[in-house]
């Protein structure tokens, strides 16, 4: 388990870490954490590992894109002292220049995705005891769809990042993929981008297994 | 032009003719027509052709079957003595295949899907001016899709009865087909199934076209 | 067809143009452009002419005169860049003299507006690839009724500006006047001012056919 | 004045009446009366004629033509047991004619709206003191204008029935024509149907005029 | 008739002229002068003397106090420019004394509201064509009730002041006083307080007949 | 103290005995009791007799008159099994005489009050281990006042049926009096029939001492 | 893995089951199964044995006790027609005698309890592929506390229930015991009864660990 | 009893001093000082000693610790000029330690609490006729509950600078375990924190006690 006694988790994302978390911090009582894989990763770790007391913050906002992120950085970031970091981003940077085509000022393309996200992570990481780098997803078998295409070179963006700077690698994608074998991807979300309670459980086993949680501790 | 002076025509059909109508019937002041298709069937031919004094009503219900329509037909298309009737059915039936795949009690398969809707052509074409037919559709390019090659086969039942019944075929699948040449599909709908203004314009050129409206009349 | 590709279309106005817009910009997801005629061209240059890209902004709110249009106009039409300007006002210019008579200052009369729409129409202009000047409108068929005939006047001076600047221009009034033959004013609009969808469909139809909007294109 | 001690007068009617008065009865405590004519005339008779203690009762419903008073006619008149009744109906009867002109079924003609009308007066006057027959109205000074002609058709019965049957005779017309004679029509109402605070004085003035009112009582 | 073509009168006081006005200035559409007297006031001008297009403002904010009033008198009035201006003030200087004795702050005694009357006077007489003031009332018939004889003091201050600046008077509490010789207290207000439309339709009568209103004029 | 352990006292009366209590059965979690002096009582002997475990339910119902309590006796007294039963009722048949003085059916007279109020003391006193009647108030000095002095005549009622059926009697008038000695009417009810509070805690006090209450054990 | 390909869970239980589940059952899209551990361990299941297609229903409801269960087996379990079945019933069984201890018949005694669950267990496990008895729980480490050592003996008698009829047990009193050795019971749950989403957590691991789940199946 | 004629007592503490009062001083009409202990004592003291005139001011705010005091001490309790001061606080100085044990900068712990509070008492005590200090408390009986102990040690905290200052101490504490030598928690409380009535009444008792309130005062 990566994870140490007392560190703090800063989960960091669009709508799909955001599920509706507190703010302007989301963390604390009344489901501060939202109904997605950061609440679920915050229950899991309390519930399995109490005795480490490991403190999980959401600072997902939805409809962001890296544009978004490093425009927040230092309060959302930087002036929450995190020990460990995890980003998620990339689905609206990808996703408005499918659905808004014509919305030009709206879309992040690849180049300047990959030079902000890494100069976030190039001034981040040396602040961290552990970076997790999670690709953004698309829950599309279809290879071949534009859409899909264009997420899986983010993803590699993400993947070439991870490797560069020593991050922690969750490929959420992979971890999509393996269930659109057995299901059809409106059985995880009717939009294709924000999932379900299963589809969130998916990311939450993914981020989990990054981090050597043990889910049968105790059991 | 094939509907004629004050001329009635029910549309019915599930959410994506439903759009917000009025209840219990979906006709008269304030957006009575909804939002969709159908209110801008309306809207057209009362631009276009106010001396026609065609009277249109809404009968679509979100989340219906073709199981669901046959539950209401005396009250929703019998009684309201419609001259034309039109019916596009048959997303729910096969979504729900897709969404809810363990919830087989909400499916309504390809067999029982085309007795269906024949028993209530058949029931219903000898009392009409005229029956339009419209095929479900899926906006979904890829035709290898699960869902959408299922969304064909139904699409297929549409296009047989019409035949066999004399009915005036609407293939909306073709009309997304085509705007799907230029378009990513998330540009006309999120989900693929509820289409946005764009996507209902789509239909609606579909359904005038059958009906042989001039859009340019008296322009 | 005038537009070209991925041209920029910005459209400014009062109610009839404003329809429950975004806010601060008519444009993008859920229904940005409103429900109105904005809304309505946004949509049909999406279904009919996808391959150009065009992108509509809709600019207007609710209760505007001339004279708040040239408080705007610096951030709500200069800064939005537009290739394509149109501009549809006067409506409340008129109407505040004829349902607030007392309330003076918030009447515009005609030497006013005159001078304020010539002033934005000389300065904008120049930057743009074309401007499409439309009338107000008043849905009463009685050219003896005072405020028809007020409307009038201001619709003369669209008229005017329009030949002298070299704009496009859109008889939204003529458009009415002949459905007017076929239809009493209340069926398009309670108040004669508000048009419902019919009347949007006709401001639709009228300000397509200005820009050369081919309806049939592809079908 | 015709009205004499604790006498109670039942007013019905559609929309012009109703002006959210309570349900089902709208007499009693906070506001009950509505916020239009109904209301004014309660107001005005407890302030000017507190001696008397005449006792006023709102049955307008909002919509209602003819066909609806007579099938509530036992429930919200005879059962009420008026000493004085005032009727003023027939704008719905007209209006839908005119603004939903396919809707057949919706439209009141001349022929049903006199003989229902009649039935309701011949089997009620017998049971009051008093009979009070307001006339439609349509606040549009151009007698020309086709729903105005129309609506002074159905006035005229009302004129015509208040002869026959010994009731005393509101003209309502009659009385927005002399403030048309100032006013234009926008400043009374915008749709010309339901009246600003400033109409419904000009109604209240009416009615109570009839009923040999004194405003300057005691004053 | 006292007030002349075209002449704005701003009515200013407490919740008693307030009556849910529009904010912040309450004049123009949609019931905008509130529903009380100040609004009765604007429709019987309107409704009997339509030539004069005289214009009302209401002012009033709930809750209010002559202290209020001075602090809002440059934006509320001053700025307004009226021809004539009508006050009615006192009712909360009063009742504070008695329903929160203990908080004395928010008492206004009889010499400041004397005191700052009168300075609003003096400095707002000048600019006007008439000035109107009202008493404050208390719609209780016991002179001996603590809380009456206060206000009837506030009063006196008030006729004081009209006499010495040759203001127009209105004894709001004589008016009510004679109604109370035929009605209980609780048939106008359960309060004694915030009248209802009967209450205040007797205000709009005193206010009505102190500058020279004909109601019978033209009917 | 006259309670014993685990006695069922149930209090029924109109608003003043409501406030806001829950339904049907106002007993419970969440202030199921309500805000005004039966909350009181219930908080009161739980905090005091805990050792009791006295068990209060609130059956008031905001309007009632003694006349929609015999209505509802069967299942909202006797069906509750009360070893206690408090009445207090009578303000809304002696108020509507007086906000409603022209409908006479919503009052109910002293004879009604009297006969239909000992109907219901002698069908119920023998199930009771007791009953406590209290009067109906009037937080108003004045004792020649019309409305004081009608409910001062309902008290008697209830002192008088106190006395005939050997029911603990409650002069709630009298504690009213006690306090306006100090207190002008409004410091405890605008409207001098809801009491604030500081009423309510009279109310409460009344109450508790004809039961026997001790405030001060256990302190 | 004790669930089947296909299998249906029906979960059953008071307001720890309910957790805002869709109505009347708790199945399908949207969130249908709630917030709580019924949705992690549909979402669960989903998410690492999609092969099988487990469905899963919530048919909690808040307040419920096993009194409650008994009156809706019928409808809310045997119509569903579960293959497997949990229960977990008891709390408010419990809760009641403690929070309301005067309200008696709103207690479920252990008599009661176990009769009453013994039948619904004898009548219904014959019927299911298995069934799944959750004991109730108190998040509350101290034995002695009373309503602590109450839940205990409940707690026992599902113990005896499950040997006895051969059902999967699952104790979700030991599972939060484990967890109070690291946690202050408020850090699960404010009243000791509610969980947060880690107390959720900890439900769904137990519940799953008795039904053979391998959470690392496929990672 | 210690309070004097038109002593001004302000209440500041947290959110069960708090209790839904008015913002932004609680005090005045309409429930201003909250559903609690607070608005009890004010209510008791207007009700048993009228002629006294106690102003009371409720400035508690729900979430507050003692930090938070001490950053709007100036605004909200100087500036108040109270000549009593009531102050309960530290139950959620407590309990952020045991609910949310990672979030370390919300908990305050023993040697902050104390030195913060004692200097705001030494900075008040002397500007005011007298202070109360009021334990916070926790509804639970086991002195060996971990969060009870550590609240102990909060109480004597307070126990000590009201001894140290000469103020006013109130043990809520002990009145508390009074009453819970009858009854479970949960009678009073779910959370053992947010007392019901009766544990407010209990408070209330507690608090007038302390400054020689005479409940029997007139009865």
């Amino acid at each position: 388990m990566l994870l140490g006694k007392h560190d703090k988790l800063v989960m960091i994302g669009d709508s799909i870490t955001d599920c509706d978390r507190a703010r302007p911090v989301g963390e604390g009582l009344f489901n501060a954490l939202g109904r997605g894989y950061a609440g679920n990763v915050e229950a899991l770790l309390t519930a399995v590992y109490p005795e480490l007391g490991v403190r999980v913050v959401n600072m997902g906002i939805s409809g962001n894109t890296v544009r978004d992120l490093a425009a927040r950085w230092q309060t959302d970031v930087l002036e929450q002292k995190p020990d460990w970091l995890s980003i998620m981003i990339g689905t609206n940077d990808v996703w408005r220049q499918f659905d808004l085509p014509v919305m030009t000022e709206a879309h992040v393309y690849l180049e300047e995705y990959e030079r902000t996200l890494e100069e976030l992570v190039a001034r981040t990481k040396p602040l961290l005891k552990g970076l997790i780098l999670m690709t953004p997803f698309y829950i599309e078998p279809n290879r071949d769809d534009r859409m899909r295409a264009a997420m899986d070179r983010y993803g590699e963006v993400v993947r070439h990042l991870a490797g560069k700077y020593g991050a922690v690698f969750v490929d959420t994608q992979a971890a999509f993929d393996r269930a659109l074998e057995q299901l059809y991807a409106a059985t995880l979300a009717w939009d294709r981008v924000h999932p379900n309670q299963a589809g969130h459980m998916i990311l939450t086993r993914a981020f989990l297994k990054s981090v050597g949680f043990d889910y049968n501790k105790g059991l």
